[in-house]
């Protein structure tokens, strides 16, 4: 999950003087950033600080966040001469800002602690840039979906190809991990994951693959389609808390690694119940090698940061 | 589901001149609308109009709908003290008006074709009366649940006795099935769902059973732990698009029957796909008695109406 955030206190005082996009945009900014949780948390691992949807820029999509409304989307795509007129992306050049910051974050880390690069997933990117915004129907991604496969298998190809050169990009760059964010795939049937998703997640965890790092593919709502899901790529496959454990793990089987699972809201649980649930985790892992314990999505601004730092230390006391 | 709604033209035309409270409050034109998909549709069965939220008035909890934004709650709920002072809703004196469109409806329609009655699930309505309206995390539910134990499981039991006795007074006024949302239960991790809200769904739907027609218990995002779900109550267990039908079946057990569970984002695909996704459902529910073809969440409101007839017909054919 992306560590740094509004939780964060040195993270909201940065954010007083800088946008979202400010932070994203200047490497020393998100290399800064980067680093406070390591500092703050004590985590094992880093993971760059940028957004998934940073590629629509140079996509030409007009990227915003407005105060407290999540991402806008100036030029949504609707057309099959939309997605023919997206232009080819070159991470170095065009996102070349983001290779900067795993650079500067990389050299400021300490040797022990690997920097994760990451991006999103092709139908997530897809669903924001098809929805112009969030959603929680995905009526317009659907829509086009089914009206116009043939466009919307463009779509998703070259979303792929764009994701996965730009994580290959970001392990050069020296990001020791990459992670595909596919965090609204469980709005979809299992039958139109494997139709119309599953080829294009592939391809992009095929082509982060070749960059030689180990590649963790995380979504929610999987539960219906985990083994479909696993079976798109990725060494690492991360899910969230509505599958215990133990049952994805069995699912996905022993030959990959498994990621997470704790409720953003545990954290803003009392401190014997919140303990309960990440002993739960930890038992339900068994103490097997191959665990990476996570939430099962991002902190939730409400969180207390001590909460983060006595989850960090439990973990790491067990 | 609920079968009316923005999609129907009939059905927008009345919102042009009453709200979508003032129809639920004004029997006659509650009916009106209970009747509408039937004459359009040709359903098999009808759900009496009505809003799961309409309990919140009685309850003092300040209802009201802005257009095109969703539920406001006034008054949401925060405090062990604002949960002790809930009066005591009586169905017959204080949903009264639902009860009266549940009988104008019964009286309205064909012989052959059952009424529906409905509540919405207590985890369910606790999420809208906690949070204040719709939300995508769940933060302030999660938090009153973990943090006041003792004030979720107060609230969740009155609203338990709420529901099951407001769905009895349904059947008594003339619905001869009745259903229970639990709309956003998806949200839960399995372990949650156990500890925090099947005892309380349980309750609700054994005072439903009391009143001696078919219960259908209807949630969404169930799939990782469809057996409680199942356990709770419920002679029909309803699910939605996330789970193969024959998969969800086959978990619940054949002494249930089943509901669903086309992806309402089906009926804006063409007709060929869109059929094809209805066949796949008839086939997986095997021809076997005991599945109630459905959508797996409302029809959303950019749906052609003609699409819905169509998907109807084509069940009704096979």
């Amino acid at each position: 999950m992306r560590q740094a955030g509004r939780y964060m206190p040195e993270y909201r005082k940065l954010r007083e003087q800088h946008s979202l996009l400010d932070l994203c945009h200047t490497p020393e900014l998100a290399a800064q950033v980067t680093l406070q949780p390591v500092e703050r948390l004590g985590v094992d691992a880093a993971i760059v600080f940028a957004d998934i949807l940073l590629p629509f820029e140079p996509l030409g999509l007009g990227l915003s966040f407005a105060a407290g409304e999540g991402p806008h989307i100036a030029n949504p795509l609707s057309r099959q001469a939309d997605v023919e007129r997206l232009p080819r992306v070159d991470p170095e050049a065009d996102l070349g800002y983001v290779l900067e910051a795993v650079r500067l974050a990389r050299a400021a880390l300490p040797a022990d602690i690997p920097l994760i690069g990451f991006a999103g997933a092709p139908f997530t990117l897809a669903s924001y840039a098809i929805e112009g915004g969030s959603t929680r129907t995905f009526t317009r991604t659907k829509t086009l979906m089914y009206q116009a496969p043939d466009t919307w298998h463009l779509l998703l190809n070259k979303l792929a190809e764009l994701v996965g050169g730009y994580l290959a990009a970001q392990a050069r760059a020296g990001a020791q991990a990459l992670q595909l964010f596919d965090s609204w795939v469980g709005s979809l049937s299992p039958q139109d994951y494997r139709t119309y998703v599953q080829p294009h997640s592939r391809r992009a965890l095929a082509l982060a693959t070749e960059a030689g790092v180990p590649v963790i593919h995380f979504g929610t709502g999987t539960a219906a389609f985990l083994e479909d899901f696993a079976a798109a790529g990725g060494d690492v496959i991360g899910v969230d808390w509505r599958i215990p454990l133990d049952d994805a793990w069995r699912r996905i089987g022993e030959a990959h690694a498994v990621q997470g699972n704790l409720d953003p809201a545990a954290l803003l649980a009392p401190a014997p119940e919140r303990d309960r649930q990440v002993r739960d985790i930890l038992t339900r892992a068994g103490g097997r090698p191959g665990h990476i314990f996570n939430l099962g999505h991002g902190v939730l601004p409400e969180t207390d940061v001590g909460a983060v730092r006595a989850v960090v230390d439990l973990v790491h006391g067990r």
